[in-house]
């Protein structure tokens, strides 16, 4: 009897922003897996800390580069597809065995995560299934108090990865939008905004949801923060306000 | 000493995708309120049932109208305007006598709802807490199988309302794409989707999260099926995957 791979959200930062699904399936995992950065304790495994059983096995998949690489670089795509075929095989011995696994996914498994290079290796070989987590995005935007979408509003969700003349086009043409890696691109996107007109009601949330969040206008940055963002950092542009 | 205004996410339709903070919530609120449509037991109160306190007050606001208008109709906005005035003047009353209320709201507060409206009615005069839910598009997509942004993809949220040229144009300038308020416009969002050459990945899911969901490829629909789609339903275009 082969076990179940669960790949469970588990939400943007708040503990208990966890859904009670999530927390009764960690209850029960008898071993359980997550991806961090080497000498890191993980953001998933840091979230889903209190829910975890103290006897499940612990199985822990270290990204192999420490610093951020670009995507297109064959380099950096021959080591991650080696990495995810290592951790597919390391997690499709634990459900052969019949162990249930749950992977640990920060926000939801199915939106910019790693989990989905193991899903998309696993699937149909081992019984798979998805709990749904509240989105990173989501938990920024309440944090910052800001109503993101209201009636017809498009939203556009786009990686800060993307060049400054790109990045402006897809702003203005869009009411509402949120732009994720931000990192080391945010002076980038700064000018994007004011490129697209869109400066003024830019909001940037690092670690939203969590104990030490920080909230701010876009605009407040001095020039050593635009520089100094960290990877769990968002700028939320809200939608056009259909106020009633 | 003025209660608290809790606008609480209950998720996508499964009563166990709520967050571990909204069932504290709602176990502990003298009063919730919730919108629904004439004669309907409305959505939020249904998924959130389980966790309400049998001894609570419920306010319900019956929408004004039980048929789509189209949202320029002055007489539209001048009824929903007045509506929004009445629910928020209801919910100051129970928050003035220090009663806190919880309002339930399916998926996330700030994302597409009728709370934001009393949310901006009320925001600066009342304490208010934002509890973010499982979006009703993740919930979507964790139904379908179906991973829906890797890497470096654009995602475009897009309402069903929009005209066919429109909506074509900015399916082909994104990666994946969610088109919500599917409804009566399923048959336009069709033609879309074949104009902009993104047909064939095309998903079509209804009640998704919930224990009568139905997933199905656009494409295997027949025209009265395009005519007949329910309100919560949800059109699903996965991004061009990064795969690895």
């Amino acid at each position: 009897m082969s076990g179940t791979l669960y790949s469970v959200g588990v939400g943007p930062g708040d503990p208990e922003l966890m859904t009670l699904k999530a927390a009764r399936i960690l209850a029960s995992a008898g071993s359980y897996a997550f991806f961090a950065k080497r000498g890191r304790p993980g953001h998933a495994a840091t979230i889903a800390r209190a829910h975890l059983r103290p006897d499940a096995e612990a199985l822990r998949f270290d990204y192999p580069f420490t610093t951020e690489l670009p995507p297109e670089a064959p380099a950096y795509r021959a080591a991650m597809t080696a990495f995810y075929d290592a951790a597919s095989a390391t997690l499709a011995t634990r459900l052969e065995a019949g162990t249930d696994v749950a992977l640990l996914c920060e926000g939801d498994p199915f939106f910019y995560g790693s989990a989905m290079y193991l899903f998309d290796r696993l699937r149909g070989r081992h019984r798979h299934e998805v709990v749904s987590g509240v989105l990173g995005m989501t938990g920024c935007w309440a944090s910052a108090g800001l109503p993101m979408t209201h009636g017809d509003d498009v939203l556009a969700v786009l990686p800060g990865t993307l060049a400054r003349d790109d990045l402006a086009a897809r702003l203005s043409y869009c009411d509402a939008a949120v732009i994720m890696k931000v990192g080391r691109h945010l002076a980038k996107i700064r000018d994007a905004l004011a490129a697209a007109g869109r400066s003024r009601d830019a909001i940037y949330v690092e670690r939203g949801s969590m104990a030490d969040e920080r909230v701010t206008r876009l605009a407040d940055l001095d020039e050593a923060e635009l520089g100094a963002a960290p990877y769990f950092s968002i700028v939320l542009v809200p939608g056009r306000r259909g106020a009633r």
